[in-house]
């Protein structure tokens, strides 16, 4: 960051368009999250939001199934993956439907009224897989396209698109891929997809040739369409960076530790907490992300005092404490001073005060 | 930069999102880039790029004006506005057109037919403004809604949108906002519109209660509905302190500034460089933005041999050298060395080499 404000901004100015790439930060940086997810380089690209980005995505998935009138997602799906659907069949007229069923229940559901089966493939509360393969073969034996939310399994586990055969998928940049507060969101189509999409979000930057100013809108090839607006070069360029170290892990041995923090942390829990009345709320574990849930009637205060120590999960109502471990960075010692944190807390009913008890507005 | 790198995303971490008010980041820069453009401090946002905010506001007003087929444009508007219009149409299924016509004949063409005016105040190219409140008044006279680009009037010149009577505008933080390379952009929606609009990006930063994860989508109240994901905070901190520097200047003598560096640059060019066959392609000095344009038939080479010798403008096809002033720092000595550098480039026919007339990709 110090390089892309001090030098790329504060020395070369706009000529860091070409001489620090700006202009091509979206491919490079997308190229580098493909090699995380399964992808071509040519199939993955980093812009605007998730939100943003599934529009974009599901805006195309219907327009290339225009018989077809259902999107097909689940209840527990992360909010805005429900609410960005809802608005785009709000402002096509309302004649397609958000049709929701739980998630183990998914596969039967996909029948020929779907154009779409838009799921996250790692749940953000329960922390369950979903199976990529399986979800997509019946999504394709229907005649449906399957559109993949990898915003809790890029970086934290090994993700194989092209191998499941994926259509589409989106993905944040500050989770797991550790990319800052915020960071720019990716989108992945398929190579066979790509020259079949007409962006609804018709930006410059996704123009043949941006700079020649043409009137008209003409697509750009390939991947390079799905980009819309000037994109947030800083924080691009940190989301860029933090790529740069993933890259140097080995994503099966990151699995490997990602689950060995997991079971450390439940296994600590049962021997230091066994009193406190927690029971495990997490997936099992074959199909479990890099997350672990704890239930307890008292989360929301056990967990803002254990923020207050300095140990950061999140609460999910109605009584679900979630452990994200980054297992890039996180150690088994901090699990262990994690739970011990939790242990003081519980030991001491540190939680039971107002300050802890009373809701805020943001958790 | 450094404060939200190290100590906000670097020691606080997530807890920033309350402790560095990161949460309301959005509306607390909106409301300082509301001073600027004369709107209330409830009625400006900072989101996405540009070009995203541009579909939002023109398919809120295609639903809020749903009789109506047309949206009115001009041939030489910034093309992302063109092209955004067009993506939009194509999506709703070609029910609806952009005309356009030249910007002198916009009032003219303006009947019932047409749902709203789409018009930049500063044209990018001749750095021309239009008549913010006669155009407005007469697309409300026809019953049309009015949407400003102010992507090059916001921070360059006084902007009154309410005293217009203004229903949208959208605007970019990276011109003279001074907000950094890609800085996010803003939007405005006047009171009297704001519960009206149904967003299409019905994202979850634009949800009523975003932390409840509900299933069902419910808009904010107010501006904050026109939020879509996330926001990019390191880029948008960027855009925050930069507008803490912009709002301890007056606007007026901002302006003032303003053309008097653009004069100054005129009026040196005619002296200095006489011989050297530029025409003055600047807009009439009252309805002048803060660019001037100089036309040359080398105007490519020259501008490139310019950038060399670290006067950067912009050349725009097929002849146009494009200077900007950014009156909040840029000072009268600047506008002498570039001159200077100009002459020197002219008379040492500098720019006919082929380094600097081979185009390149990105200019």
């Amino acid at each position: 960051m110090k390089h892309a404000v001090e030098r790329e901004w504060g020395t070369d100015l706009i000529k860091s368009w070409n001489v620090h790439r700006w202009i091509d930060l979206p491919q490079r940086a997308g190229a580098k999250i493909a090699r995380l997810v399964g992808a071509k380089s040519s199939e993955v690209i980093v812009a605007d939001s998730t939100s943003v980005n599934l529009f974009k995505m599901l805006a195309a998935a219907l327009k290339m199934r225009p018989g077809r009138r259902v999107i097909l997602s689940e209840p527990g799906n992360f909010p805005t993956d429900l609410y960005v659907a809802q608005g785009l069949i709000e402002m096509f007229g309302g004649q397609h439907e958000l049709k929701l069923v739980p998630g183990e229940k998914i596969i039967g559901a996909i029948d020929d009224s779907v154009a779409v089966v838009s799921l996250t493939h790692v749940n953000y509360k329960s922390g369950r897989i979903h199976d990529m393969a399986a979800v997509t073969a019946k999504a394709h034996a229907s005649g449906a396209l399957m559109l993949w939310d990898l915003a809790h399994s890029a970086g934290a586990l090994p993700v194989d698109l092209n191998a499941a055969n994926a259509d589409l998928a989106v993905g944040c940049g500050y989770k797991y891929l550790n990319g800052g507060p915020g960071a720019p969101a990716f989108l992945f189509v398929a190579e066979r997809h790509q020259a079949a999409i007409r962006p609804p979000l018709a930006g410059w930057m996704g123009h043949a040739h941006p700079f020649t100013f043409d009137v008209g809108y003409e697509p750009a090839a390939g991947i390079a369409r799905n980009l819309c607006g000037t994109p947030p070069v800083l924080s691009m360029s940190a989301l860029d960076a933090a790529l740069d170290v993933m890259l140097e892990a080995d994503m099966n041995a990151l699995r490997g530790k990602s689950l060995a923090l997991g079971d450390l942390f439940l296994s600590l829990v049962e021997q230091r907490c066994a009193a406190h009345g927690f029971t495990n709320g997490s997936a099992a574990r074959h199909e479990r992300g890099s997350q672990v849930g704890l239930l307890h009637p008292e989360g929301y205060a056990i967990m803002q005092a254990l923020i207050a120590r300095g140990v950061i999960g999140d609460f999910r109502a109605p009584d679900m404490l979630r452990f994200g471990f980054a297992p890039l960075y996180n150690r088994y010692t901090e699990v262990w001073d994690a739970v011990e944190a939790l242990k003081s807390v519980m030991d001491a009913r540190a939680w039971d005060t107002p300050k802890f008890k009373t809701r805020a507005a943001v958790t």
